[in-house]
């Protein structure tokens, strides 16, 4: 890019309060090791169905208990099955209180805090077909599957203990993936993640200093990529990775799980797009999405300034000890050149 | 491991407050992508010295230039190089205020905030041999890079605009390494990034509640690993990593660069050990370290409860999107079943 010799700069966001170091000339640097970000045969090992994959169409008694199945009264011709992970991070059966004392300092007198791993644990698969991928998808297909995770959301809100709920997508093994078979995860939790409260704290501060939201209020002149009716696509100000996109709603929401049929068509089509520009143009990379909601109990004073978001992250290198000791991110390429290459991309 | 049908469980740490999901089940699950850890082809990509690495001894000149050298009077016999890093992520000549004003925001209206990327990336260069790494140094040979960060900060910490140290390691393409010979790395910031700054109010908090320093008083009990005279090893209460690793001194400091000679040598010993240790039992896994200090400029209230360590962590898994977008990590090992396993590990 001709932009390398440009100068580095740090930068900081409204939403996260996170820094990063934008660095072109690092993109410069040598390597000795052979490249392992393969993206097209890391990203799907093999398009032919397999008859050894769980997630694949008649396949179904491999899984794990299946939650919901959309539509909902399908038989073998499914679009989108929520089941639950069978391997979970969290267990349903868990209690919230850990009985296990020698390690239980909660009060606060050492800091230390231990808690037994309740929690839910899905897996969405998005299509019964082994080579579809998400963005292959109509764009009617993409919405049943936003709106699958709509709809396990707002079960999960009613348990009780459930204070959040983090869906997210793993695409190759470089994204972490396991499994190639088309999937996203969900995991609720009765605890709030960091990185969700440092947002709420972020977002409430901006709204304190200017009586805005945060994301009903987001720049979008150069960082711009798409925009729908009620959705804009834009590369972050302060990216911490190349070509990260966010998917913003236009209008103010604070919950993913308000979307409705009509803006999950809306959010499907511009989410496909997105997917295919960053495929065509990074060669189809592994990638993460997450979906940054509010916590689930959220109060009505939080409501005006807490914002939901799509976070879109290629994964194009590895990080390193820097990132992991500051959680400051070096990125080599401007958010500003990132949206005009990606918007100026033609999908045909 | 007898444990994989042991409880998930949250944990949260006091140095930190960062939240981990232990969960041993984790481990049992399959994947259809090829492995990509392989541990010693992908960290050591040829043992042989190589005429084209700029880091081998007869290749000085193509390094970018050398800021000094261990010994000091040493010539072709050297020992540890510090030199400039080519390809810095901060610019010496940066100035600290962008002028770019267009997104020049630090007033916080918009709570955005760009600088210019000024700071210093430096590269430590452990050995004058392609194929000796850290820990096949002689324990006073590793007494003299710990003893080259301790120069390098100082002559940092002299200067006005700097306010944070970041000293880290990457070993092998899997924990980002771009170049196999053996060396770290010296990131000088103006700001002080995230990570140190949560640390400091934790620490903070702990002091607060207990009139203690949280490091200082740190139980040990199934945790400890080894101990030397001057540091304890120990798998850390909320690991956020299969087998991540803390070495802490046993005597209250706030700043690396406090590390006089005699004590850089029964560090240099643990450090030694902890690696050779983590090489046998994961088969010379990519690793990162970093060593955790306090800002610069700390106040003297500050003192009581700032207290610096080395964290380091094997790279034996992907993160995937659920860690990305929570900042909680999911850890398949009990970090008690870690330090039982590296305490009965002998090294001969
Ligand atoms: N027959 C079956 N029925 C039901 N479920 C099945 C199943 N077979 C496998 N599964 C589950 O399917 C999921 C597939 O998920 P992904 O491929 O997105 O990544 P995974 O969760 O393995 O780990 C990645 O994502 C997590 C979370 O970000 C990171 O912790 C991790 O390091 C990273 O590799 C796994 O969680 C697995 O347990
Ligand atoms: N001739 C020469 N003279 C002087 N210096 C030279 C040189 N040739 C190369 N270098 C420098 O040597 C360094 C080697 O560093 P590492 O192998 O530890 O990882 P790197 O910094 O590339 O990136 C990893 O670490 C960083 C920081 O954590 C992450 O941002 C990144 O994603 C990850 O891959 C590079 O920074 C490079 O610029």
């Amino acid at each position: 890019m001709a932009t390398a010799n440009r100068n580095p700069e740090i930068r900081k966001d409204a939403v996260n309060n996170r820094l990063v170091i934008l660095s072109p000339a690092r993109s410069r640097r040598p390597s000795d090791f052979k490249s392992k970000f393969q993206a097209k045969s890391d990203s799907n090992p093999s398009s032919n169905a397999q008859p050894q994959c769980p997630f694949c169409a008649g396949n179904e008694h491999q899984c794990a208990p299946e939650i919901f199945r959309m539509p909902e009264d399908s038989s073998s011709d499914w679009k989108v099955r929520v089941i639950e992970n069978l391997y979970p991070a969290l267990s349903r059966d868990a209690l919230v209180k850990s009985d296990n004392k020698e390690y239980c300092h909660s009060s606060g007198t050492s800091g230390e805090m231990s808690l037994g791993g309740f929690g839910f644990h899905d897996v969405i698969i998005e299509s019964p077909v082994h080579s579809v991928h998400l963005p292959d998808l109509l764009t009617s297909g993409v919405a049943v599957v936003l709106l699958a995770y709509k709809k396990r959301i707002e079960q999960l809100s009613a348990i009780d203990s459930i204070n959040y709920v983090q869906v997210f997508k793993n695409h190759g093994a470089s994204a972490g993936a396991s499994m190639s078979h088309s999937h996203s995860q969900i995991l609720a939790l009765p605890i709030i993640p960091s990185l969700a409260s440092n947002r709420l704290s972020s977002m409430e501060e901006y709204h304190n200093q200017t009586g805005k939201c945060v994301l009903c209020n987001i720049h979008t002149d150069k960082l711009l990529i798409d925009e729908s009716t009620h959705f804009i696509s834009i590369s972050p100000f302060a990216s911490t990775f190349p070509f990260e996109t966010w998917i913003v709603p236009r209008f103010h929401s604070s919950h993913y799980h308000e979307l409705d049929e009509n803006k999950a068509i809306d959010l499907g089509g511009l989410l496909k797009l997105t997917l295919q520009k960053l495929s065509i143009q990074l060669n189809d990379p592994p990638y993460n999405f997450m979906i940054h909601t509010s916590p689930l109990r959220v109060t009505s004073s939080e409501l005006p300034y807490t914002h939901w978001y799509i976070q879109i992250v290629p994964q194009l290198s590895t990080i390193g000890g820097f990132e992991m000791g500051t959680g400051c991110y070096i990125n080599p390429v401007f958010p500003e050149d990132a949206a005009k290459i990606l918007r100026e991309l033609e999908v045909v």
